[in-house]
């Protein structure tokens, strides 16, 4: 019963792929001594203005920089750079915070000669810090965007906070003949829960879409890509998913009519749900991807919630820890998920072990499951039996260094 | 900004009180070997018919228990005794564990000579895992309730699963004249989310009060208490809170119109109270309590609703375990907490310190705030300037021995 992301028709994956594939996209990123050592500063230009969209947490705290990216968005619904600092999440800072978005955004403007509301922000660390301005300024200006694996890893390496890895993808199909890339960046490793954004992706493209088609993509996909990741249950007040879409590739426009839609529907979709999977395998002290699979919901919506919650529960992420099949944490998280379910009808696997079938205990070997849940790839499967509704999330596992890097994760 | 409990009029705590403390209550408790060492079965019974109340788990998925017991609470709005198990909680075990809780009944019915339909039945411990009633049955027929100290506690102990101290509480209080008893044992230490019931509290009381009334009363104060308190966001499949009330104090009935209704209803809620604050202290690998004080929001509902969620962030616990004042972690609660806030009007106080006023940061002292984490109870207060709403809740800090205890809990 496990699944995995399915290339279909014309996709492909492009190795070492990133957000410099698409046509006229650069990056760069540089230590500005905002973090002791990595790097923590970076940026990503479109050689001409793209078509942005972007997503943003429903946490009503929101930092600076979403606001300010609002409005760069909104004065144009184009972008040509977002910059972006890690160390500091520039929330919760008051009007010193809105002034700092604000000079960073300018800052940069500047040093690539463009018009400031062509600039979209991101911040993202520790909230109630003020941003070191007088070493990001400096810094803005030394970035050297460029065309390459290097300058895009950069970038990549530039927004970490907790993470172990950078997570970078690359996608390519066909529109009209022509080669579109769809290239991913993203961080997130704590402070993950669904509900939009909860960590920062962006994502660039040379496809050619007006920025309405390229948000209404964005925000399907989102709900069942990014939106169905959680690590711990908190929602981050800083976080975003951006798109830019420069036309590079040189196709018809596109729209939900045309006959290669689906093309850039599914491409999207594989380079979010890879991004996602990245996020939730490097959850802060994870040791396990956990995939939810729940089949049998009245509605699409509804197996998407169960599947979360159950991915979410403290206690089933602290059994795949302990290799523990024990189901009795997955059929206690479908009974709160808020979903009406029927109690008499649930089956549950964990991996390609039955373990439950029709809310009944089926005899299974608890070694067989055991080994399964000592893989790097954990897949605990539902069936309610109720309807058609179908739906995945993902997470990971609890562990001692969950704990270890959050006791201790602002001093 | 730390609170207590204040003992109001003339209500007293009474030192070493339990469920036998109110006139006409026996207990008992033993070790039936359902467990390895530590005792398993116990009762609680009423020397006459009492009137009973119940608030049970909202947990779509029921233990057979409840359903049992709602069967008998129903059949007359009286009980005469509740028998308890732990190691097995009888929860998803299909037709089999609806057939053993009524077996449970019945022989605690025949050993104590009662009508089965005057029987509650509890079972709290891991899902999934049949009776063993080859332990139970003949571990009932021993049971020698009597009305001692030592009798309360071998119950207090026979409902422990993960906890690692007994809860027991009484308060004595006015009415008519009379001293009226309100006594209170209860077990939780994991799966414990506030969505009622999410552990065991077995309530006992000599107050005259028809069921109707007794109910009204538990209901209301069960909603800022007991479903007031997190450990893991977990809602059990088990869980109840029941309420004998005997009688035995010979004063009028109590109504709400009754002069002294308020001295009850305090009472029950400081029993209450401490119960939930007994529960939280000894979450699953907790070394402190935290309480989570809101004020000033539209609502007391929305009080609570913040309060809950700030005291069950993980987040925040890990912070808390780590004596860190990251007041950033509480203002993210607060702004994914679905409650609409301003927020430009937020304070924050960790223990009797400021760290934000009006949504700035407040210059603080870190080592102040570190001692105060470092105490064993740490408060946390809001005031989100928006109304009169004020509201608690409880919980414990995040740490390794929470994933050690639960990583190998079935197994």
């Amino acid at each position: 019963m496990a699944s995995s992301t399915t290339v279909k028709g014309c996709m492909q994956k492009i190795a070492d792929g990133s957000v410099h594939t698409p046509a006229g996209f650069k990056a760069a990123g540089l230590h500005a001594k905002v973090k002791r050592k990595r790097k923590d500063l970076g940026v990503i230009v479109s050689d001409v203005p793209a078509s942005a969209a972007a997503v943003y947490t429903l946490n009503q705290i929101q930092a600076a920089p979403l606001d300010v990216t609002r409005e760069s968005i909104a004065a144009g619904d184009t972008l040509r750079a977002v910059v972006a600092n890690s160390g500091q999440a520039n929330a919760c800072m008051g009007k010193v915070g809105v002034a700092d978005a604000y000079d960073m955004r300018d800052q940069t403007a500047q040093a690539l000669n463009l018009d400031p509301l062509d600039v979209a922000v991101a911040s993202t660390g520790t909230i109630g810090e003020r941003l070191q301005m007088e070493n990001i300024l400096p810094g803005i200006a030394q970035l050297q965007p460029e065309t390459n694996r290097a300058a895009a890893n950069a970038f990549a390496e530039s927004i970490l906070t907790t993470d172990t890895c950078t997570k970078e993808t690359c996608y390519a199909t066909e529109i009209d003949g022509k080669t579109v890339h769809i290239g991913g960046v993203a961080k997130g490793s704590g402070m993950i829960h669904p509900n939009m954004a909860t960590m920062l992706s962006f994502v660039t493209t040379d496809a050619n879409i007006a920025p309405d088609y390229l948000q209404q993509a964005l925000s399907e996909i989102t709900d069942r890509t990014y939106n169905r990741i959680t690590i711990d249950g908190d929602t981050s007040t800083n976080d975003m998913v951006l798109t830019l879409a420069n036309g590079q590739a040189g196709h018809e426009p596109l729209h939900p009519g045309h006959p290669d839609w689906t093309h850039f529907m599914q491409t999207l979709e594989c380079v979010c749900i890879e991004q996602s999977k990245q996020i939730a395998r490097d959850g802060e002290g994870a040791t396990k991807l956990v995939e939810v699979n729940v089949q049998g919901a009245p509605t699409d919506e509804d197996a998407g919630k169960i599947a979360k919650q159950i991915v979410g529960s403290d206690l089933l992420k602290t059994a795949v820890f302990g290799t523990d099949g024990n189901w009795g944490r997955v059929i206690c998280a479908i009974g709160y998920s808020g979903v009406t379910i029927d109690p008499e009808t649930i089956d549950i696997a964990i991996g390609p072990y039955m373990t439950l079938s029709q809310s009944e205990p089926v005899d299974f070997s608890e070694e067989a499951v055991t080994a399964h849940l000592q893989q790097d790839e954990v897949f605990i499967d539902v069936n309610l039996h109720l309807g058609d509704g179908t739906g995945k999330a993902w997470g990971c596992d609890l562990t001692y260094d969950y704990v270890r890097i959050n006791a201790g994760y602002r001093t």
